[in-house]
């Protein structure tokens, strides 16, 4: 089959950044199913690694993971899918990934796509709407009920990511949850509101545009972005034995002491942790069949942005490179290979 | 009336470490009671203002945040008690302390003393048991259920301290945990295990004692040792969206990142944190209420470890020393001024 693999390189346009190649595809066994990708979407951990986040590359990989596809063969024990069936999933970052024409995935991260919606919206959802939703109710272990936090804010830095345009949505639809996002520019702040956030503030004066809203600290807070450059917007801003939940590392050192005489926790957030460590992993295909009621429903919509074209060199190097300047507004999608 | 105030000194035989002073005390207002001290005990927080950890001090401060006496007089809207009432409580790291004859306490973080117990041994218990319980409760979120948890499986560092002692107990009593407490001299290893712990291990090679029990991971951690000595350690031994609560500031630097590939969390306690915030402070009488009803049933012992005697500037002194020593098992207790 052809795919689209990275040697490594910091510059997308290097030589070896994104390049054509000739990959095997074997018949799935085990858990496995073996899906022909229809659409994928891009997120920042492709470019993470291609830029040598996972340190260097031993042969070249395949990127990408978000995907849609058709079921074509199904593993041993890969219970409850048939050839044919349409599925959404975001996989492991361990294995190969959907930038290509199949890929083999564990059945047990995979869930039946959204029957309404067309398959570029479906692809845009799966792995920002895992980490919205682990990052919810596993991390800050929120309660799943319209009734519940109905006096409690939630504070989500950097509202128009990918994550956090699912984590305001998630909030608003299954919680009671007051949603303060942020965002600076006009399409951006558009996006959140339209999303349901109650209040959209700019994070580059974040005390004081929380602050002037008429709360001195917020319950919980979901930062979409690097957790260096708001530590200590986050150590003021959270209420006393409040809960931060965060997805991106940083490279600046932060001052895990200042957290405590508010006794307030902090967690991370990474959906790869429970594939990468074998940890509860068809928690995974479970959560993507509710986001695709939800869908389905009406009930969230998807993050789609922009639709580059179909998956090729050019237009994965285009997507790449978007996503690495920023500014973003919701997600970055690509049909099939052809 | 007397107490016994400090000036701040790292020594604690310095001069003006720890003297005896003629004290003012009004009659209660609002939601206080004044309280005539029978008991009291030392934790490292005493030794710790004592030393400086707040800053220079202005005026002479009176330490002890332990207390066991007799309720005298009683403020407007302090409701639930009565003049000549034994109360125990740990009181606010930002009032004068229990280090003297009497003391003004808020009324909401206090609960009448186990009646089963000695003075003694109710002094023993307020601040390590509200640590104890809100580490386990409110930041590890655990379900106080004999039933929950129990294919689960708790780390305690540093058992045998005053924390340690409370969390090992309140584990085993209101959870299903499998609990594996550190100690490493024969007296704590015993003690450990009178008080309940399935497994003691030794903490000067944690990561290969801890496996070594036939578990890769713990579920959860309840570190009462300083974070930066055992950060590696936990980095190992959480599993994979596990949770840590630590209670001991730390001066070495800790990599927040390296708990991001397993999506774990870490909480701090810090028992003074709901008063110096006016946050829900009602809670903390609660739970001493709680703890004061599983003393009575025998569920859970006092974890006095020694009366040193009444409470006078040598006494006290001593005490500290002891402390700062390190190595004691349960807690000191000194008894009245006189």
């Amino acid at each position: 089959m052809k795919a689209i693999a990275t040697k490594g390189a910091r510059d997308v346009r290097a030589t070896g950044a994104l390049e054509l190649i000739d990959a095997d595809i074997a018949e799935p066994d085990g858990y496995d199913l073996r899906v022909r990708i229809e659409a994928i979407s891009v997120n920042p951990v492709d470019t993470k690694v291609r830029a040598g986040a996972l340190g260097p590359l031993d042969e070249a990989k395949i990127l990408g993971w978000d995907a849609v596809g058709r079921v074509e063969a199904v593993g041993d024990h890969a219970a409850g899918f048939a050839v044919g069936d349409r599925v959404y999933y975001a996989g492991q970052v361990d294995r190969p990934g959907c930038n290509a024409e199949q890929q083999l995935v564990d059945s047990r991260l995979v869930a039946h796509a959204p029957a309404s919606l067309e398959i570029e919206e479906s692809a845009a959802m799966p792995l920002t709407g895992l980490t919205a939703w682990e990052g919810l109710f596993d991390q800050l272990q929120l309660t799943a009920d319209p009734k519940a936090h109905s006096e409690e804010t939630l504070l989500v830095i950097n509202g128009a990511g990918g994550v956090g345009s699912s984590v305001i949505q998630l909030a608003r639809q299954l919680t009671g949850l007051t949603v303060i996002a942020t965002a600076s520019r006009p399409q951006s702040v558009e996006w959140c509101r339209e999303l349901g956030a109650h209040e959209v503030i700019d994070h580059h004066d974040l005390i004081n545009e929380f602050q002037a809203t008429g709360r001195d600290t917020a319950d919980y807070i979901f930062n979409c972005h690097d957790i260096g450059v708001h530590w200590e917007n986050m150590v003021t801003l959270i209420r006393p034995l409040g809960r931060i939940v965060a997805i991106a590392e940083t490279e600046h050192q932060v001052d895990l002491n200042a957290l405590q005489p508010k006794a307030a926790s902090f967690s991370w957030e990474f959906m790869f942790a429970r594939a990468l460590h074998g940890y509860h992993i068809e928690r995974q295909g479970e959560i993507l069949a509710e986001l695709a009621t939800l869908l389905d429903e009406g009930r969230l919509r998807s993050t789609l942005g922009e639709v580059i074209g179909p998956l090729n060199v050019e237009n994965l190097t285009r997507a790449h490179e978007q996503l690495e300047a920023g500014h973003t507004t919701g997600k970055l999608v690509l049909t099939a290979m052809r």
